[in-house]
This record gives structure tokens, sequence and C-alpha cells, in this order.
């Protein structure tokens, strides 16, 4: 997995990636994924009730679970627009379609940016010639540079597992950057492979994979109104998630990948200069795991202390504190990597303390939590509040 | 209510406050609240169950019900202190005792500050014969900049009510600025008066006020570990609780008390530059109101925008739609004072966003967000969210 422009691809998928006019400073705004093959499509999206026109409409098409082409543009929710919005979405659709001799219904649409302004539907069709003929199996990071909002590096990643004299492929893209926490698929994500799979099958695999990656970063606590992460599978490798071992290794791979686009994605952050692990163990549920880690990893004290490179656990306990889960702060201990700052009650002193400010100088680092009750755990990836978020989210719309 | 300066006082009461030598920039650090005669004692304390020493000592303390002093040190919040952080809490007390020669189980703490440090409780010691002193009933100044940490501006706030040919008086200080959230009482509250009361009508007309003032503020969803609201009432005022027009113009006055005190914490919060009410209506239930006001005002991405003056309701309605209730979102309307920007689906359009620019550069204005499903509402109180609010955070300790 890499986040430079590594040509990562997947046989039988096509990319493109394009300025058509959505954004107002002139980054490519619009990108497609083109599936030679009808492929099985399974997603994920938004928890948010209050859903984008894209999201609509590919749930709709989810249940026909076949997939030719996804069709994605940065600059512009589509979001709270209304009948007209729901029009812009199918007429996206419509648009690709009609370029690509598809059936309107195996083509899905996302939509990311602005909540609440109309999409410039007539640059989309205006940019389908040269959109359609940019595709290339080498093109993904155009598409991964066409979903960016305030992101500031494309994420892209891939793989290729043998198994026997077969091999599958697994190639995908992500943005995030804000409107990040995890509940479900906080973001735009979008993964292809030519494993053979049902669409049951497909969800099952792809659910498990968000949960243990994109479903634990949070950059700012709020959730998108555009979030979707779809995957599609052509079948062209011959190996089918029926197989035990297929299914494992796909398993594996798929889980490796995500969880290293998902930690890219908090890495980039909006204002971001650190990728933290909040790691809680010894609870006495993963609930209880997954609540200390939740509130820890949102608190705007740390979040902001982490940005000063302050030793501040102070502000780490009172966030278990407030977590909504009984310990005893006694027995609590607090380590920065392998390092304990706070046990049995009591600081550990300034040697712990000069320690672990050597420590919050780098750019990735374990924030341990033991509860000392039990044996469960849960971790979660956050990253730094910094002057940077406010400067980006301040004027976001102008 | 006034945040000035004012001579707001309460028979029988005298405070003072002081540079005691805790704080390391010489602002004052130490105050005291001393009632000449034994006064009936309610408190409400954290929610955190990280608790700090003077917490866990009040709370022992309250079922005596009776208190003669309330001794409260800035700089430092005992707390994550351990065994010598009750010792310290302890000897607060009894220093005070000793100085006024009354007995130390009436002598109530609080203290707020840095986390995990010990107190210098020698300081506190050595500072006893000039804060005991420095003890008069026009003081009350002098202990609201003794409470302050990285607060602006010290809040105190009064009232004398007539009731026939005699009167009540109310007078109190509170402290706010960061770790402010609505779970009891998220601050450090002091209120005197003279009223006559058993503890158990103290605390209930406390705990209601405290209910529609300090917790339905919020300034940055932390909760801290060393809360206290403390009210003393002396009697001298000739009027009981038990009269019910008593009961009826006290709870309306330590409403509109505790109210204006809440209001000026948000105004004075880390970083702020805005206070605004976030007013909930046309909910199903309360509940429903509280959860979108709580998610809507708890929201980094609505914050920023109020800071950067941006009219950006999309992020209000994103909110609004992942607070966990039921609504739809093409009924439901969002507007800021009495001008509307989203309803029935839709943007309105230019005009009302100039309109609502202009709001948007005022100090003070509500956000109402109208579901159109029944008839509850609930209203809360937040503020920007600046990078004054990074810079303070991010090196607190230093």
């Amino acid at each position: 997995m890499e986040n430079s422009q590594a040509q990562f691809y997947c046989p039988g998928f096509q990319f493109s990636g394009m300025y058509a006019g959505i954004k107002k400073n002139g980054l490519k705004d619009l990108g497609l994924i083109y599936s030679q093959h009808p492929a099985t499509i399974a997603g994920l999206f938004t928890q948010n009730i209050v859903q984008a026109a894209p999201v609509i409409i590919d749930k709709q098409k989810l249940d026909i679970g076949v997939a030719h082409a996804v069709i994605v543009n940065s600059g512009n929710a589509n979001c709270c627009t209304g009948d007209q919005g729901l029009a812009d979405a199918h007429a996206m659709c419509q648009s690709v379609a009609e370029a690509l001799q598809i059936d309107a219904k195996h083509v899905f649409a996302a939509s990311t940016g602005v909540i609440g302004q109309y999409l410039n539907i007539q640059a989309v069709k205006d940019a389908m010639p040269t959109l359609t003929d940019q595709l290339s199996e080498n093109n993904l990071h155009l598409l991964a540079e066409a979903i960016m909002t305030t992101d500031t590096i494309p994420k892209t990643a891939g793989k290729r597992v043998h198994i026997g004299d077969k091999s599958f492929h697994i190639c995908a893209t992500a943005k995030g950057a804000g409107m990040i926490r995890p509940n479900m698929a906080t973001l735009l994500n979008f993964v292809c492979t030519d494993i053979q799979a049902d669409q049951q099958d497909l969800q099952h695999c792809f659910q498990a994979s968000i949960n243990q990656s994109m479903n634990i970063i949070t950059i700012d606590g709020d959730t998108s109104t555009n979030d979707t992460a779809l995957i599609l599978a052509n079948g062209l490798s011959g190996l089918s998630l029926t197989d035990p071992n297929v299914r494992n290794a796909f398993q594996e791979a798929l889980d490796d990948l995500l969880l290293g686009l998902a930690k890219a994605l908090v890495k980039d952050g909006e204002g971001a200069n650190k990728l933290v692990e909040i790691a809680v163990k010894g609870a006495s549920s993963v609930s209880d795991a997954q609540k200390i880690a939740d509130t820890v990893a949102h608190s705007n004290l740390v979040k902001t202390a982490i940005f000063g490179e302050d030793a501040n656990w102070g502000r780490i306990l009172a966030a278990c504190g407030r977590a909504g889960v009984s310990f005893d702060p006694l027995n609590l201990a607090i380590q920065f990597n392998d390092v304990t700052i706070f046990e049995k009650g009591s600081y550990c002193g300034e040697q712990a303390e000069k320690e672990v400010s050597a420590i919050l100088k780098k750019p990735e680092y374990s924030i341990v939590i033991d509860l000392k009750k039990g044996t469960y755990g849960h971790s979660m990836f956050t990253c730094d509040f910094s002057y940077d978020y406010v400067r980006i989210n301040a004027d976001y719309r102008s």
C-alpha cells in the first residue's frame, strides 16, 4: 500500500479524471470508473439521515447488484438540493450510459463538496467525451485526484495476491479530510477487484473490512451526508469467494489495504500533522473499550494538546472519565508508545515526561490506555487539531 | 446581571481574593467566601468519574449540610494527585478553619487548573493571614478574579428582590472558558443568598436553575474533573423557601441570574467571539430537541463556520442528521434570527443569504431549527471555534 502516484490497477477496470468546471480552483473535479465487464457491486453509505442525491439513487440501484461504471464529482455534494438534485444525479449516470453505451441502471454516482448548491450538470455532460476518451487501466491516480476536496494528497492503494497458479488484484482510492467520524463509511472509497463474488459475499467481506478501517478513524467527529464506499468485482481472476482459501486471502488483503487507506486519510486530515492511535486495553468489554477510545479520539482538548506536542495526560484521563464507562482511575495506566506517564493514581515523574515529550514530536505514535479490568481492547486512529483545521473550515464555501 | 466589576453583595457574606503563588503568571489564584453565620449549603458536582480531591471531600461534607466558608484556588486542579491531593485539600480547609476559628468540616474547597500536579499547599497556608484580613462584603470581584484560568473577564452577578417589606439578596460568581459541556455543573459556580432554606429545598431550587443555565451551555464538549457549584443560604432575610410566594420569587431570580452568568461564560469561552443560541423547535419530544441542539452546538464544522461568519447551513443540516433523531429533511427549516435560509428541502436564495451574512457578523444571534413534527423545543448556547481556542489549548500547561 502506498500513497504515491504508483500505478495500482486491476484487470478489466479503467479510470479517468479531469477538470470539468465544477470547482472554482481549476483542480480536477470529475472522475470515472468503467468496468469492461458487468461487475458485482456492494456498498456502504452514510448513516446520516440527511443524504445526498447520489446516495439516494445508488442505494436503489444496489438492489440490482450489477455495475458497469461509477461517476464521481468533487466540489459539490449535490445534497439538500431537492428534486433538482435527484434529476442531476440521474443525469450524471445517463450521460455516462450514453457515452459508454451501457445501461444507466448499472451506473452509480457519488459526489463530495459543498452542501446545498445545485450541481453544474451541463459541465458534467460537456466533459463526457474527454472523460471517456481518457479511460485507461493505468489512470487510477487521475480518479484519486478528481475526488479530492480539502485533501492534500491523492490516496491510492493496490495489491496482487497469488493463490496457486492464479492471482487476484485489488486496487482502491479514497478521499477524506473533513466531516470524518466512524459511522459506516464516512468518506468516498472505491474498490475494484477481479475476484468472483456474489453480492452478498462481497457485501459481507466489504463490511468487515470497513469496520476495521474506515470505521475506526476520526478527524473531526462530523459525519458526511455523502459517504459512499463501493466495491466492484468483475470475476476475471477466476478465483471465487466461495472457496474458503480464496475468501480468507481476499479478506486479509482487503483488510490490510483499507486499513492502510484509512490511516492515510487521517494523516491527510484537515490541518493534521499527526497520526495517533488511541489503543484501549484491559477493558471489561469491547463496547467499553470502544466508548473510551471514541471519547479520547474526539476530545478537542486532547487533539489540541497533540498539536501542541504537550504530554497533557490529565486531559486524556478526564476524557476517559466522561466516556460513560465505569473504571477505577487509580488503577488505570496511560502510556505513550512504551513509556508509562500515569499509573496507580500517580504521575510517573520528569524522566518519563522527558521521554514522552520526545515521542510527541514524532509524526506517528500510540496512546495506550490500560483500564486493568478485563481482557478486551479497541483501537482508533485520530489526528491533531491545528490552526489549519480552523482556517480550512472557517471559509470552506468561499 | 452585569459582568462588570459592579459591587454585588449579600448581607452576611464576605469575600476575598489574592495572589498566593500558585499560578506562574502572578495573577490572583486564591479566593475565600466567609459566611458570618452558619449557612445551609447545597451543591452540584462533575459527572466525570475522574474527580479532583476537593470534589471528593466536598461531597462528603455536604451530608452535614452546613457551611461557614469556601476556599478556592485556580492554577492547579488538585486532580489525579492521589493521597497527597486529598491531604492537601483537607489542609486547605484546615488552614481556613484555624484562621477564622471555625470547624474544618464546615469549610468547603474547590480547585481549577492543570490536572496531575501537586498543589503548593505551603503557598496556601502562607496566604491565610492576608486572605482573611481582606474579607469584605464588597470583595466579590476579588473572588471572581481569583477563580479565573483562561477566562479573560471576571464574572459576577447579583440581585435584590423585594417581597412586601422584606427583601432577599443573591450574589454569585462563576468561571468557565474551557472543558465546558452540559453535564451538571461543568465549571466553578458559587452563589450566596440570605434566603432561609433547608438543604433539600435549596438543592432542589439550585438543581432546577443549573438545569436551565449551566447545563445548556457548551464551549468545547469536554467535561472537567473539578466542576463544582455551591449555594450558601444564611437565612438573614427572614424570608423562607417554605412560603410558596418566596420560593417562586427566589426560583425566578436564581434562574435569571444563573442564565445570565452561563451566557457570560460562553461569551468568554476559550477563543470565543460569538454567543449563539441553538434553538430547536417543532420536535416530537424534549429529548429529540435536546439531541439535535446538543449535536449542532458541539459540531466543530458548525463552530468553525460561525467563526468564519459563513452561512454554511448545510453543515447545520448535516449535524442534525447525525443526532440520532428521526425527521424529514425536506420538512425542516433553518433560520438565523428571523431569516429563513433553508425550507421545504430548498435553499432560500441569495437575498436570504445576504441578510443572514449580516446577522453572522453580529456578536450574538440565534440559529433556529424547526423540525415541524411536534410542539417540543430546547435551546443551547454555544460559541465559535477559533484559532485562539487552538492556541490556548496547544500549550496550556507551559
